[in-house]
């Protein structure tokens, strides 16, 4: 065991890490400093502040922030503005929320002078290097205290067993229910991993969505809502004018009634194993589909084109917790930049778990009817110029053709 | 004019390559060799033989191919393994078939001592450049002519004239409904573009769509549908092996029958301008879920990486019209490399628009449950192993960090 | 001929373009401003000004500025941050120089109100493309006149006759010599085409370099040089603070004494040929090796390949003409973006031809002997720590391995 | 200790490896094989096996292997074809070694039914993983056993001390004088690392360089050097054919004649620390100019920049060990794609550090004189194609310029 003082936690109040806060105590001897996070996972956070107290910490020694705003606003939108998707599919809610709860650790490390930070992560996933790379990029000297790599409570039973030893309440459904499937939840999606998902040829349960109605049992009648962009964000829907985060809830919920968002997919882990997940994502899954409806007509095809070109590397450094590297700044200046003109409105109709584009305008629009039209365009386009064009394009194929190749 | 002495003409029978036919046999004084291609559009190809016979063409200088099999097996199949999308979203259904189209013009052209070839394709497409570029690729000394870039006919109304005083049948559709969509159709999609679709903030009608019915209309039952992948390709559905144009047909079948498929975007063509298109591609976005699905468990990750990294550049080549080029056929022998493993099986849902994955498995799975396992691993994988991989990945941000960077 | 009532010609007072100047007042009718630019070609501008005059050119629409700095500073500079090399070898000495000449064309045809620009590039290379990319972007309604690819005067016989038949002064070594080489110069570098350069197989002759002594003639004792930078430009040689042109002015001066720089390539014009060039980039190469080496320990390894990644594609923007592309300027916003820190200074070796790079140093160095030592480092850095790194990174090998792949 | 019953070490038979030996023997009680590569490092290696000898290992157990053929045929020409470069300037000579290495470890392994491998890389350097990634790729279930990051000689002093109490003889010159350079040779080149190189403001000093001249001593000739390509390969000097490694001997023996291929950086290690590193590349150096030559010839333009986009990748997976790698060799299929019609002849002028292509030829070259020149070509290109070419290429931007963008 290393020296460490004093050692900030991210602490959620449940199960996983109360006995971590208990064992940092026992294990360490430190004194810790707890810090809860609203990241709109829909859960109340006074129980964690009770708790918390329970197990002894000062009472200035617990953090109960509302960073709901700073996350859609710092790390969602930015994200969204790179039409972001891991893989084809993943739209990184789980990713995105990871940053600033390292940056948010560091900052209270900082205010109360501690020399270590510590989490609830397992060795096996990607979390802990998104926490612990954000971590070291903001402090490099933090120490970081991942019990999950350390002790020897490598199994629910084990853990359940040290919880009651340690007066640390467990829930009924836990003691009943058997291993429940991991989660992880915030503004911007639900996901869940474990128990029959280990196996992926096995269809989820419907009983385990959780924010979505399926497709199924959503309304019979499709929804049209209107989305207003500025430099690539959303800033109103419907015409009323809203915070990021009050999108994203706004889009959660109509996404979430119609069904829109679940995802089953084996993704690709940091640490080097394949892994099932199921993800509802009901406002993202919007979202994405309305950003690229209004890049659509805004953004200059090559620049387009850099940007999907550049949007798998972004999406796994993200995925791969580079939030805060160098690389990821550096990219994020371009794709910012590229948001300038992104302004305008897009409709989208949501039915029965889809969502389409059906609409899109901007006062910033590259869309010129005069040059696409089929009717007579009185000369705003040469068509001749599209002969020179293809001759030069085809020019170094016709020299190979000639000799032969 | 050019001195053309043979001409092979991309035929469909319709009204505007029938004035074209007769244009060419006007101008150029020229003998017309017809190809009309079975692609799937699901049109009767014999009217074009009689329509062709009328206009004095010699029996023997008629071509008409069922190429369905090979559309779908050396073009279709090839551009999916690489899960290629144009824009994040288009299927790329008319791009696909155009190099078909140019490598059997070329192929009748050299048959039948042509030493020219035409098309019906107009001069602010994406069309006349894929066309083009194929020929010139594969014939490199071929004349092209392009009759939309060189004569005066250039609205409807000035077309609809020339016809009738030709003797060329005009549809009463043509004459009553004013300018129709301009629509393309093979099996992998049907494209709509034109009429009031040139104004991206209207709705496309629901009367236009003819290949899939509306979500809404869609049975209220979802339906599962297993398919079968080798070498990255499906060659069963339900347990019954099909032929590679045999799956794409009964994946439409499906796939329309559920409402699957329908896209609406503004895209951006290679000649310069924004352009707003509609598209069903019932068969192709199963097929792309799919694909997707069982490389999820088939494919390395570094591999599966390198593949998104390249498919969008892939995707415009094809676009473009470079599915001939070097470049194009280098990146195949990449993409076909990678599905050497590509097998196995994936089950899809299908309803009401929606097309999801929900269970995969493969003989050649990467997925390894020992190690993914939240349970006890009996140490499969060491945990302690996170800690240095993070350490090592973090240290160049660490160092960067305290030098105050 | 197209209505042009005034026009703005990129005019160096050569044989050719005067050539032009003529051409445009006969076939044109109009009136004509001539730009002459000093970009540190070292050719006297003012025997420009007195052809002009003889043309009938009126005093204020003959404009001859030194844009010197501005060419460094703004175009030079900006490309070297990148360590922009086109197909591994190209320093783009002429492309860099387009973008400038195309924006004072714009600048001069608004101050004037000319509805046109011309200048001499011919039909067949990039610099049409690279004037008229730029213009077309800088003023979309400019009017372009292309001489070369309108005109009769294809061959440089047909050329000196009409120049002669106008009372255009042609000198003796263009009667005498056949046709000269294709020249370009500026303060990056001097370019030659033409005549036997031609034939690929042929070596240039020792004649032809203008900038650079031969390396066989050059000093026999090695120079040192200290070159120090501010955001990745050069701001000092030696100590002696200087100017941007005036860095590359000093560090020609130093590399033509060297015999640095010279270059001799087959490249790929944009408009689809291959094309012979020989170049001499004295001060350019010095730079290149300079900036590589002041980023070697300033910059972020994965920054560093970001960029590294991204350098081809830039510079195939600017030799296609596409400085003033959005795109471009997207790639410029992240390029200088991680060029805060490229601070500090980098000693180079001068000798025969060679450039090396011996010794770096800076404030903002990434480079921590502590932790890269081979002795003991004091536990700076844990070794044991690559044991998991390697582990994890192996992880996704060693499942394929296991499951027979 | 883990359980370990054979061991398969690297032997080189120097210091640090014969320490490694007898630790192996000591710590692990296991059986010891040694493996001894000819890599045409140019040291004799039968002391080796006497070396094995008096440390008791079998004789059946000691392999010493003239692997040189396979290094450049399988390793090192495969890696040249893609123009290789690490960071812009490193030819990795070291890298490309290390999965040979690894390949025979395990090989020999298997014929000796032995359960772990041993190498005397450090922890903090980029061998180890080379070593260990290919070797896990290539026999997952592989022990590793990596001295340097489990015992305690962790400086040299301790080192030699274990070594004279263990009766291994150290040479005069590692005691008197200090740590030596850390360096690596094989047939691609020679490196250097430690002791001064560790300070990267001072400049290397010339003793030393062991397989170049110093320019200044180099001939005052230049020498011409002809080589001839076939599939991307040289496969003759001069006229005279030979094998893959009698090449390299060759173009070494005349590069290290003229002082060519020395290289002094700070390279970006895997493990995240930044490394000063010197270099002497002679053959690698004169390859690498003449394969662009050669391509510059043979090459399309897309297909060679397409390998431009992907090299940087490509250097990074050989520079961080993944040769073994699936996304290596998916790339590796494309890149020996691309080599099918790189053939013919390059070249060389060699002078006083300097390497120079002056003249290329092949018959199938892409060059084509009849459009290059600038002559009147009689039609071959058509200048007037160039309009249109350029007209629509602009039109985005044009468009966009209209729209006051």
């Amino acid at each position: 065991m290393s020296d460490v003082k004093k050692v900030v936690l991210a602490y959620s109040g449940g199960l996983d890490t109360s006995v971590i806060l208990k064992w940092l105590q026992d294990q360490y001897q430190c004194e810790v400093v707890t810090f809860t996070a609203d990241l709109g996972q829909g859960e109340e956070l006074e129980p964690a502040r009770q708790k918390a107290l329970k197990f002894g910490i000062k009472p200035e020694n617990i953090y109960i922030d509302d960073v709901r705003e700073e996350f859609v606003r710092d790390f969602v939108f930015p994200m969204f503005r790179a039409n972001t998707v891991y893989e084809g599919e993943y739209l990184l809610g789980t990713s995105i929320a990871r940053p600033l709860i390292a940056k948010r650790l560091v900052e209270i490390a900082r205010d109360t002078k501690a020399d270590a930070i510590s989490h609830g992560a397992t060795g096996k996933g990607n979390d802990q290097v998104r926490f612990e790379l954000g971590a070291y990029a903001l402090m490099p000297e933090v120490k970081v205290i991942a019990p999950w790599r350390e002790w020897d409570l490598l199994s629910r039973e084990k853990l359940m067993a040290y919880a009651e030893a340690n007066g640390i309440e467990v829930d009924m459904k836990h003691k009943n229910g058997g291993a429940p499937y991991s989660m992880d939840a915030n503004l911007l999606h639900i996901s869940f991993e474990g128990r029959h998902l280990e196996d992926p040829k096995a269809e989820a349960e419907e009983s385990m969505w959780r924010w979505t109605v399926s497709p199924e049992q959503a309304p019979d009648a499709a929804e049209y809502v209107d989305l207003e962009f500025e430099n690539g964000d959303v800033v109103a829907i419907n015409g009323i004018r809203l915070k990021a985060h009050e999108v994203l809830a706004k889009l959660n919920e109509l996404g979430g009634k119609h069904g829109i968002g679940r995802l089953d997919l084996v993704e690709n882990r940091y640490v080097g194993m394949k892994s099932r997940g199921c993800y509802e994502t009901p406002g993202g899954t919007i979202l994405l589909k309305a950003h690229r409806g209004i890049e659509s007509i805004t953004l200059d095809r090559e620049v387009a084109h850099l940007k999907d070109d550049l949007m798998p590397r972004y999406a796994s450094l993200i995925y791969n917790g580079y939030w805060w590297s160098p690389e990821r700044k550096a990219l994020q200046v371009l794709i910012d930049h590229t948001q300038a003109r992104v302004n305008g409105w897009v409709r989208v109709k949501l039915y029965k778990g889809g969502v389409s584009v059906v609409a899109r305008d901007s006062k910033d629009t590259l869309f010129d009817q005069t040059i696409a039209t089929f009717d007579d365009d009185g000369g705003a386009y040469n068509q001749a110029d599209a002969g020179g064009f293809i001759k030069l394009n085809a020019l170094r194929m016709r020299i190979a053709g000639k000799k032969g190749r």
